[in-house]
């Protein structure tokens, strides 16, 4: 490869500067990073047909300080009236709280914030302390007609956060960020929706010493933002964790929720079954903060058991023969692995690359058997569950790998990749400081459709030039699964960028998926859902919307597409 | 015992006279019939005081020709209008039509139907042929502000088909009853709403041959009622299933809905997952019509895999321990059983009655081992699913029950309820012409509160002097299950009955059950629906229904609380 060079780029180590566009933009811990692998750089320079050269000098990085030039036009009067409620220092005027807590990740708010570009922010941002401060800022936002955006984990990647028509900024996750109780009858646990994945899952797992429980527990939701993402997010925008085929989406594990909206406080009812009309725990599920603020959740919780997890991989010949076994899997009942997930043929060199395997004896072996580079296809995964039932799903699945053909990679390969797994998203600022965007789009889609989603999104991701992308299928139900695309490319600027993802999102309405599985429509996919429901269904929405909301105060401005 | 003689009731095997008001109340096929066991014909004399002479002439069966005084006020001219979108055919202005399609199996009905009460009847009957006509039905009635009723297979117990403001019935089962297709790949099939239990189930089981399926299915769905429901009632209602535990209510199989409105007709969307906002799937599910005309439902299938099924029963010494044994088995994540059921002390001494199994040499064994009458407890229920998950679900739940010091019975027991699990409602019939009533309530519960629950609706029940209550958990959910509490009493007038049967729904509310597990809501429990949901929630769901139904036509007057 004329590639083979020893020089590696200098990516970043360094923290963003204090109160910079990158603090704002930059995934996850200011400290942490991940930087992509040699072989990545040697497929990413090969690819975009770049050199060493592109890779000597990082560009718009964004250290800048915030500066905002915004006015804010809410009266000094009014602000007071909030910090009465809330009080001082949970009341924030300054550029930096106004641009921090209304940007979340987005790929265009990145491209933005590196050229040092504010579209909107709120004039104020405030901190409530507990479910009392909601009630009267919402009363008072609604009494004054100003609007009002909610802020949990700031992990949106559907300008799900931005505030287009100003006013207040609700941070859920400064104060209200605890679990409250855990009820161990019912397997329940209370939890203030600001709480971020780690520190919900730790107390869970800490459960018999924080609460005196029997068990330890796990909260069974870990999406790729976990680090980063908060309960209440999870609830509202209607998250899949990686492990969701055996727990279930987010939707699936709310038991109960609590909202304070215009039209009132309301908690909903708590029974495992009822047959009392249509539910209102359901109708409020995916409301994007559009109907009213979330202050309270009860999540259902599952024992801890990871000694019994199960570890899995396997290489199939072909992505069909993946499919088609993923398929056999989900509906044979025999039990339901917790991750799982299946790679097609250019993601799974990719990976191949992006885990070190490329290239080594491993490679070779597999290939040499006869799994054939942009042929094969990677399959991974996890049991989980009581030990003999773990025992068990994993057994059915290595027969069905085998019945279509499958080679198995032992478990290490999935070990792999749960070190890292919350990680990936590190490699975005890496790749953008020297203009190259990474950038994801996902679709849930039924088995009769899955073939051609995947061929009309490929070919139209593909037909760009220079474009990688790689595909993988990682949430299995017995009537479909989801694709998530991931798209690497040169930068281009945001007009262009926005035109392309429209772009995908056509091909994928073209192609009978559906405009997202896991990441919300926020602002992003607002103009889609028209077009995606149909005008029956938006005027259900519409009218849920003028119910709880008739000011229009709740993420005005395109938020679900409501006020389009 | 006194009451040891040999005498046997003369219980009817006749079919009720042709369009009379037995035909009317009796239970499912004309010429079936349960009768109650000897053991059972004993007990009711004991507990009531009644002697044989109480049971030589049976009481008001009904067996008169059905009349009607209620005049048609809809004019010839709309009822042209109505015939001419049906056919002559499949319009009725009949007296019988008119009683047989606005009464379901609501005990009250039963007690007006025996004394020649109708209390409201439609003035007109349709049978449409198929979407188009319930869309012009629907828009016919929107305009001109007439009131309309959805029938489906007749065995609402909530007054779910009654018509207090007259109008037009519309009967889903006569042609709008039949499985459209087969989705093998998706597991899915889409059915007319007007489709009965068997004909589905058989239609399923014979995929392979009837659609050339690979695999054999099974709707995974068994209610009580299953002969006699249909499957959209199963939807609109919230209907649970006897294998629920396993394949889930009827809520979480359903894949699509399409409906026809006044305010407009769509399909809900079709995708596994998806997360694009608040789901219009699920905000219809449980409206009972009154947000308009279910007209096609595409159902989640399963492998019909009978051969894997395992079988057991158990004695458990007392509820306490077959409750935290259930608990424990639902919560350790080893897979679920389909059928699971407890029956508290009082309904394992009346079902070994029933079962033929009281007073037998294995009563005894088990009396003597140590699990005494009216403390001891029978568990029963059945594995579904792949062979080995099945096997493995039926190995855990034996050591589950060993631990809480329960007696296996061998799967000998479940395969005797199995047998008759749809016909003891025939046995309805036998006990009211005796005047003998017996009824059920039911609840979903969370594990924290369902001791509190069962002895304070217990109480309630007990405090009526002479009458049997006979309570089980039969719908398991990690978060808490139901208790059906059935009752038996003697005879008394409609007030009287209504009186105590709203203290039970009180009951249950004030020991925080819901007011109802599966049975839904229907004009039954609307005067409890506010207290219930609270205003908050209730005023969604008008909003809901204003937007859907602006001239409240669909199901008016009492549905679901909604227009009270």
């Amino acid at each position: 490869m004329a590639n083979e060079s020893k020089f590696t780029p200098d990516w970043t180590e360094k923290p963003p500067a204090k109160n910079s566009y990158r603090s704002v933009f930059k995934w996850g811990s200011p400290s942490e990073f991940k930087h992509p692998s040699n072989e990545w750089y040697h497929m990413l320079k090969e690819e975009f047909g770049l050199t060493d050269k592109n890779f000597k000098k990082p560009q718009f990085e964004g250290n800048e300080k915030v500066s905002l030039d915004q006015k804010i036009t809410l009266s000094p009067k009014t602000i007071k009236g909030f910090e009465e409620i809330v009080g001082k220092k949970n009341t924030a005027v300054d550029d930096y709280s106004r641009v921090r807590y209304s940007h979340g990740k987005t790929v265009d708010e990145a491209i933005d914030l590196r050229h040092r570009i504010i579209r909107h922010a709120p004039d104020l941002v405030l901190h409530p302390k507990n479910k009392k401060d909601v009630q009267k800022i919402v009363a008072l936002c609604h009494d004054q007609k100003i609007p009002l955006y909610v802020y949990g984990g700031g992990s949106s990647v559907t300008w799900g956060l931005s505030t287009p028509q100003g006013g207040v900024m609700l941070v859920m996750s400064t104060h209200m960020n605890k679990l409250l109780s855990i009820n161990e009858l019912n397997q329940t646990a209370v939890v203030q929706p600001g709480m971020l994945g780690p520190a919900y899952e730790q107390a869970l797992n800490d459960a018999p010493k924080l609460y005196n429980t029997t068990h330890a527990y796990t909260c069974g939701h870990f999406p790729q933002s976990f680090e980063y993402s908060s309960v209440g997010g999870w609830v509202v925008t209607l998250g899949s964790g990686q492990a969701s085929t055996y727990y279930g989406d987010a939707y699936d594990i709310v038991f109960s929720q609590e909202y304070v909206t215009p039209a009132g406080s309301f908690k909903t009812l708590e029974y495992p079954g009822t047959a009392t009309g249509p539910k209102l725990n359901d109708i409020m599920k995916g409301s994007e903060g559009a109907f009213g603020v979330l202050v309270e959740v009860t999540m259902k919780i599952f024992r801890h058991m990871p000694g019994n997890r199960q570890r899995f991989a396997y290489m199939f010949p072909s992505w069909r023969n993946a499919v088609n076994a993923s398929r056999e899997m989900i509906q044979s009942e025999f039990g339901k692995p917790a991750v799982f997930r299946i790679s097609d043929a250019e993601e799974t060199e990719v990976g191949l690359k992006l885990f070190g395997i490329h290239g080594t004896p491993v490679d070779t072996v597999v290939t040499l058997r006869g799994y054939k580079p942009m042929k094969r296809c990677l399959c991974m995964g996890t049991c989980e569950g009581e030990k003999g039932y773990a025992k068990h799903v994993k057994e059915q699945i290595a027969k069905v790998c085998k019945k279509y053909g499958a080679m198995s990679l032992t478990g290490f390969t999935a070990g792999l990749w749960e070190k890292t797994r919350f990680k990936e998203p590190y490699m975005r600022e890496d790749l953008m400081d020297y203009g190259i965007i990474i950038d994801t789009v996902e679709s849930g889609v039924t088995w009769d459709n899955l073939q051609r989603l995947h061929e009309g999104v490929r070919k139209y991701i593909k037909s760009r030039p220079q474009t990688i992308c790689m595909t993988h299928a990682s949430h299995f139900y017995p009537q479909g699964t989801n694709l998530y695309f991931i798209f690497i490319m040169k930068m281009v600027d945001l007009k262009e960028y926005r035109k392309f993802h429209d772009g995908i999102i056509e091909a994928i309405l073209k192609n009978g998926g559906s405009i997202s599985h896991h990441h919300g429509v926020g602002k992003l996919f607002s103009k889609f859902m028209d077009g995606h429901l149909g005008q029956e269904q938006m005027t259900v929405l519409r009218a849920l919307k003028r119910h709880f909301d008739p000011h229009n105060i709740m993420c005005p401005g395109g938020h679900l597409g409501l006020d389009l």
